[in-house]
Parts: C-alpha cells; structure tokens; sequence
C-alpha cells in the first residue's frame, strides 16, 4: 500500500492569494490510481519549516509529491531544499536549459541568469518534460521512498503529471489494484438519517467503503472498491448499491456527475415536454436554472415572475376568489398559477412555487412554507406542500430543488420516464 | 507574535472531491488580522492520524483552526478527537440543541439521535453560534494555545467566523497594533488593468498594503494599514484610498460587503422605485438576484422569462415589425421588452434583457452578445450593448450584473442617488 502526500510550496497559499486546486486535481488522479492520499500539507517558500514538513511527512508516507516553487525567483526554493534535505547535488538538465536558451534566442528578450535554475535538477533523478513552461519537473526514489517534484502553476503542472509522471506512478506501484467507485445522489432524505439507515453497512465497511456527503440539501454516498480485477471492484460495488437502494432507493434520484435539475432536463428534452414556470418566492430561479443548460430553448418557453398579488391576479390571472378567501400563500393559488401559466404560454407542463421566503411569516404561515403547483396536459393538476422553515436564500433554493423533485416524481410514477 | 495552522478535516477532500477553498478564505482574514499562517494541513476521517496532526501543529504553532467533522455522522470525528487529544469532556449546548430539537418539530421531519450531536461542544469552551446550520463552534485556550473548531459547509464557516469567531481572536491576541481595513470594489475594469494603474503604489506598498483580487466579474481592492492608534490606521488609509480613486474611481461601485445588486437594490428601495423585468437569455437570473434581499416585496413587482419568441411577442407584446426587421437579438427589441414589461407591470422602471447565451451565434451574432434595455418612467428609454463572448454562464452571469450597473449609472446620473 502506497501512502501519498502532498505538499504544496507557497506563500501566496498560505496568504489565501490563491487556493490549493493542486492538491484537488492530483488526490483525484492519484485516487483512481489506487493510491491512498493521507495527508496534505501546504508551507510557505521558508527553507527551515519546509524542510521540517519533509521531515514529518517521511514519518507517515511513502510518496511525497511537491509542488510549486520551481520557477527562477528567489522563492522558489523547493528542489534546492529537497535536495540539500537528501544531502543530493543540482545539476543542469540539456533538454531543459536548451529551452530556455531558444525561447529567449527566439524572442530577442534579454534572458537573466535566474532563468537558467529551472534547468537544474536533482541528481539521479528521472526529469519530467515541461511542455508548458520552463521549469523541470523530476521524480526518484531513494530508501524505498518517492519524490515528485511538480511546477505550481496548473497549467504546467496537470500535463506534466498526465503525461510523464502518471506512468512512472503506475509502474512504479505495479498496478495489482483496480479501484472502482460509484456517486449515487439523494434528495428528500437528511444525511443524519440516511447514515442512520445505514449504520450497520457504514460501520462495518471496509471493501467497499462507503462515505456520505451533504451538500445543497443534498445527500451523496460515494461507494468505492477495490479488487484484483476491474470486474471484481464491480461486482463489490453492485452488491453493496443493491443493498443502500433496498433501504432508501425511493429518495435516490441519480449517480455520477448528473445533478437533480439534469436529470429532469434531459428526461423533459427526451420526451419534448415543453414547460412554463410561474414564480413567486423564488422569483426567477427555478428558470434561471433550466436556463443553464445549452439547447434548453427546445423546451423552455418562459414564464412569470409574479411577485406581487397584482401581478398573481392581473397578469397571471389568479381568481379574486382564490386570492380572498385562500390567500396567495395556499395550494388553490398554486393550482392556479400552475395551470393559467401552462395556457398563456402553450406549454405541456406548467408549474408554480407560492410561498413565504422568510425571515417574516405570511398569511398566517411561518416562513419556508411553500406550495409548488403541477399542470401537466392530459393530467390533474398536483399541489405539493412543504416547510423548509430555514433562512431566506435556503428556503428559495430549496423550494427550486424540491420543484425539480416533484417534476421527477412525476415524469417517472405518471409518464414512464 | 501568533503562529496559526490551518487544519482542515476531511477524506473527500483528500479524495479531490472538493478543494480546500476554506483554508484560502481563512488565511486571508487572518492576514488581515495581522497573523501569520505558517501551515495548511489537511487529514482524513480517522481519528489516529487526527490525533498525529494536532501533535505535529502543537510543537509548531500557536492557533490552531480546525474546518470540518463537526456535522452529525460517524465520520464527523473532529470535536471528538481533540477533546481526547486534550482530555476534556463534551457536553450540550442548550442553544444549538434548543435549534436542533425545534427544527425537527416544525419540519414534522424524524430526528435521528445522532442529530443531537452537533450540539455537543467540548467543556469550558466559548460556543459559537452557527446561523446556518446546527453544528455548534468552539473557542478555547490551554497552556498558551489556543484551538478553534468551524464546520466544514463555506456557507456556515464564513459567517460564524466573521461575526463570532473574529472578535475573539482580536481580543485574544492583543490589541497593541490597529489594524484598519477597507475593501473597494470595481466593476468594468479588469485587475491587470487596475494593477498596472496602480503599479507605483503597488510596487512601494508597505503600509497600508493594497491588494486586488478578481472574481465574479469583478475586482476588489483591499488595503490594510496598521498603526498604534485607530485613528492614524484611518488615516493612512484614507490616503491611500483617494489616491486610489483619483486614478479609477469611475469604476468604483461601493465599499465593504455590499455587492453592487445590494448597492442598486438598496438605491431603489430608499428611492420607492419598483422594477419589473423581462428577461430572454438570463431566464430569471436578474429577478431571482432582486428576491435575495429581505423586504424586496416593496419594490419588486415582478415580470417575465420570455426564452420563446412567441412568448416575446404574445405574452409580452413585442411587435411584429421589430422582430422581423431587427431580429429578437436587438437593441430595438431590448427597448420594446424594457418598455412593454414596465407598462403590464405598473412599475416605474422596465429592465429587459436578451442575447445570445452561447455556446452557438444566433440571428448572425456572436454568443456573448447581449442587449438591455432600461425604461422609466419620466425618461428616454436607452438601451446598451455588449460581447462578453465566454461561456454560457459566464455570459449569463455577466449580463445580470451588468444590468445592475445600467441601473445604477442611471440612478446616480440620472436621479441623482
């Protein structure tokens, strides 16, 4: 088992000048490579404390890839520290320093002598290709211990990795281990709960693992395995999905990168299931979402934003009657909003959000209580009630997500999607 | 002098499956703060290597921050490992479980035991309030260290650390120094732009510093002087600012947190003004932006999404001639929109937008291209152009918030606000 650390050099991170995206891009890769990332760690360009972090991270892994601090300024100063850490000499690299040499021949720029240290490299190691800049990349491994050193900038540094690094990775640990995972999102379900329903699986897991997210009123459950074979990691993967689905599969809207919104989206342009919206508290959001997807104009006619009752009754058309004797926070407005909507615009399917974002209650009801209206040609029109009971902005987008729900539900219980 | 860490909690993000962007918005405010963040870790799950981290931070810093683990699942180990770290107790906070246990009765959702622990703080620690969500905070200090704890979601770390946690490390580190700051904001001029316009002072800056960051279309200077006295630190940036504003102070929206929708909302709203708006590419983005603000009701009417072009000309009375001779894609469309929607909404400005979201050109326009129209009552109707020519969302985005700066330029020269 490789255990993987990275450690990124750079003030400017450590100042919040700019985040460690890095970190993110090389887990990932690393991550389907097989190998564990157990810790990363990010120091500024200070040659004591770096030098104290490889120290520490000798101590618990087996493969140190760095990153940054290869460039000609006065503060990079990875590889020279790196390399006096290992008691280890610099030396030019042709391929490198030819480069450099060319690029300043070429551009009648004036080539300081600093711009040659991005041609040094570590003794005895193997130099990684920069295609994108001018600073060497390079990886060894000495007393059973690898090291990687990476430029800072992403540009440079995720193709370096892609196309000379990755495969020296991969024979260097052999590759015995295929590892499989699997994204599977919830909506409706709190993660408390889900991760309750599943106590005994999470609790026991080891192959698989399974990790629970929340985010954005979401709950994702990222299931990963690990066999000897591709079709082994599947056939591990199947059988622990089986078993999630069978305790919570109605709440289950997706896997992968696909979000709620779509889901609903490709489902409506499959089935050329044109739609309107009228908006009240959410005032625009929920078009604004679908308004995201390129080609949505096949099925996105438009809408309303009816904010004001005036506008609920005079543009919109809502009943007096409705209005006065249910209010404009109430499933008879959303019925209604819902169907004249799905008229004026000629669409299939028209759906409505009424209610009370918050922070003052409304009508008698507190805030976060929202109807959501459903005319769909061919069907009795629906109306849904809920209270998010939350602050403003998790009310609206709330409201927003739980209306891609209610669409879903019924595309696949009313009309086999 | 305070050394900080910043310790971030979490496998999914040594998985990559999200960035540490936390640590970034943390060592930025503790810049600010005047402390000096020497080290970023991050950790998985697990309690042993949780437990190595905070051994290694100990002998190197003295604030530790840890992010995340505070939530309500079996991998939320983080609260839980540093009291035993430092043999202390856990115990409930009324507060947050007085939140937790009313959520639950007015969501008529089932709470599961395991929500309850995230009311759990470690004993003789200062609670910090969590506006939203249910993990309780933590402050406290032991031999000379002090440990912080904040939940992982950006959305309940920022706020709790802006308005609890930073008054606390501000009293617990002293006050000798003053330190003063003052964010500017841009919008229409690029950083490199404002950076080269400004490149003398940003070459000598010593005190205040100056520092520009870009994002979401915008640029914000930040500057920060310290002094022994607030009043001098008030001074020099007020120097420092009108330079500043003599060089691009026509790009200058506000100051501070306020966004330039909440500048224009705030504008309209002192000014009784109420908008409608008919949106074609933003497809509700504009509207869904006003109905963020609490008390939006006073001003927003409402309007309309029309994606279709019969939806422009049916519903929303677009005429025949413009759309034939000038296509949807047009200044003259724009003012119609701007115009009609002003007039069924009875409102005192119409704001319209249309274009090409992208990613393909329509009606022989580029995407990026977009026209808005601005009508109010008492005035010409003017209309505006533009190509961002980027992305889908990109362009989206940047439509919106130019709108909002066409109504704010009018208000001011216009209005006189």
């Amino acid at each position: 088992m490789v255990r993987a650390e990275i450690i990124a050099v750079g003030t400017e991170i450590l100042l919040g000048q700019i985040v460690n995206s890095n970190a993110a891009f090389l887990s990932k890769e690393l991550a389907a490579l097989g190998i564990f990332v157990y810790h990363h760690t990010v120091v500024g360009d200070n040659p004591e404390r770096l030098s104290e972090v490889i120290t520490t991270a000798e101590k618990r892994s087996d493969l140190l890839i760095f990153t940054g601090g290869l460039g000609p300024t006065q503060d990079d100063i990875t590889k020279q520290v790196v390399a006096n850490h290992l008691h280890k000499n610099l030396v030019e690299d042709t391929f490198h320093l030819d480069k450099i040499t060319q690029y300043f021949a070429g551009s009648k720029r004036v080539m300081t002598e600093n711009n040659k240290l991005q041609a040094l490299v570590i003794e005895n190691s193997t130099v990684l290709q920069n295609d994108f800049g001018f600073a060497a990349g390079m990886f060894f491994t000495l007393s059973e211990r690898s090291y990687m050193l990476l430029p800072g900038p992403p540009s440079e540094m995720k193709p370096m990795f892609t196309n000379y690094a990755k495969p020296l990775i991969q024979n260097a640990t052999g590759g015995e281990v295929h590892l499989e995972s699997k994204i599977m999102h919830f909506f409706g379900i709190g993660e408390s709960r889900l991760a309750s329903d599943l106590e005994d699986l999470i609790t026991h897991q080891t192959n698989p693992t399974i990790a629970t997210y929340a985010s954005d009123n979401e709950v994702e459950i990222r299931i990963t395995a690990s066999a000897s074979t591709k079709e082994e990691a599947e056939n591990l993967l199947s059988q622990t999905e089986e078993e999630i689905l069978k305790r919570d599969g109605e709440f289950l809207y997706g896997y992968g990168d696909e979000s709620l919104a779509d889901v609903v989206i490709r489902k409506l342009l499959k089935g050329k299931i044109t739609i309107s919206a009228a908006e009240s508290l959410t005032a625009g959001l929920f078009q604004a979402e679908l308004g995201g997807t390129t080609g949505i104009s096949d099925i996105l006619k438009g809408g309303m934003v009816t904010y004001s009752t005036e506008m609920k009754r005079e543009v919109l058309g809502v009943s007096q009657q409705v209005i006065l004797e249910h209010g404009v926070v109430s499933s008879e407005c959303a019925r209604e909003m819902a169907e004249n909507i799905r008229k004026i615009c000629h669409t299939k399917m028209g759906i409505s959000f009424t209610g009370v974002a918050g922070p003052g209650g409304m009508e008698g009801h507190v805030a976060g209580t929202v109807f959501i209206g459903l005319s769909v040609e061919g069907f009795e029109t629906e109306t849904y009630s809920f209270v998010f009971g939350r602050d403003r902005n998790h009310n609206r987008n709330r409201a927003v997500k739980q209306g891609f729900q209610v669409i879903n539900q019924f595309l696949t219980e009313k009309m086999g999607f």
